[in-house]
């Protein structure tokens, strides 16, 4: 789940609909274009359980048209929908934190196709600086302002626990970074100009455990 | 993030309610109780960014009653909240998909505060069924339904990519699993006796990229 902190919207397209297209594109690589050339919003809403009226009207934010009795051309929805995300350009991160959760992330293959990337990793723990994880260095913190200035990097992961988590986000705002993503359980705060994602996996546990009790 | 295909209250407590007590949790557990007795809502809203009348209200559930002027005792909160969570009871849950993210699952140590607890893996590749990722065996697939129904395990968590998902969330409901936690970025779909939450970190992070750029 996410704290909505931010603003509801983004650039007048409702954070719903960015959510949703990410499923929209796993849903759609699924298809095999050799049998099957297109795709109609009921068809999708039968297959992902959404409204197919909303899912007409979020694919229309990525100006591909569907045609009567047809719907959309699968080949020309999904490079669309990458485009609409920014998921065919480079976005490279900075993680720190390189405990469990961190080095998840970091090894995690299933960025790649979305143009995500950690490219290096930041901890204070002098057992953990100067490992690897996957090919990629786990730096000290002193270092990671310079390298985030020097690189030009927009977005920091935040993978600490929490009570360093607030901390880590200041610095990572004085680096320059302009999107921060926030592991940590307690949300983080920054200047309204920072993006800010908070990612709370005990939150969707909790529903979870909740329901079943 | 999570679709919510379910109902969107959980016996009459709201799911955004359910949502913020981790975090309320989390935050309350920084404290040093030493030094700081009691928390007023308005204490909490100010670290957390939350509205306090909110708060206020998300706590009444607990059934804690807060002092005037001094605010709720934070050691009769705690466990108060993880009692409303069912933190404080064992959650058994079996694991498919022994992949980068499923062994990130496995091996991630911050669910032991929350008596959640995966206690097998499983798998149908060849070269992952029989090893171990912290000391947990990654076992064959085709003994997830006798091993759940003889251990009485109610979660089941999904972690195969995303043209298995459905295949392996009915084989769960055959098994007896009565809540599904899925990570694949397609929702999966069930009866509705079964408790879905569908976690996209995909979704989370299509916000951030879209709004950088």
């Amino acid at each position: 789940m996410s704290q909505q902190q931010n603003k509801k919207s983004v650039s007048g397209i409702p954070r719903p609909t960015i959510r949703r297209m990410p499923l929209y594109l796993s849903f759609l690589k699924t298809i095999d274009t050799n049998t099957k050339k297109h795709i109609s919003a009921p068809g999708m809403a039968k297959v992902l359980g959404f409204d197919p009226t909303q899912i007409t009207k979020d694919l229309g934010y990525t100006n591909v048209v569907g045609k009567t009795r047809v719907g959309f051309e699968i080949e020309e929805l999904i490079p669309a929908i990458e485009e609409f995300l920014g998921f065919n350009k480079k976005n490279e991160a900075f993680l720190v934190g390189a405990g469990n959760l961190g080095s998840a992330l970091t090894k995690y293959g299933g960025f790649e196709k979305t143009g995500f990337k950690i490219i290096a990793a930041f901890d204070i723990d002098a057992e953990k600086v100067g490992t690897e994880i996957n090919n990629i260095k786990v730096l000290h913190m002193d270092k990671f302002e310079d390298l985030a200035k020097r690189m030009h990097i927009n977005i920091g992961i935040i993978t600490v626990s929490d009570e360093y988590a607030q901390e880590i986000a200041d610095k990572m705002v004085e680096a320059g970074i302009k999107a921060i993503w926030n592991f940590a359980p307690t949300p983080i705060k920054a200047n309204q100009n920072i993006i800010i994602e908070n990612t709370s996996i005990y939150s969707n546990l909790a529903v979870i455990i909740k329901k079943l009790k």
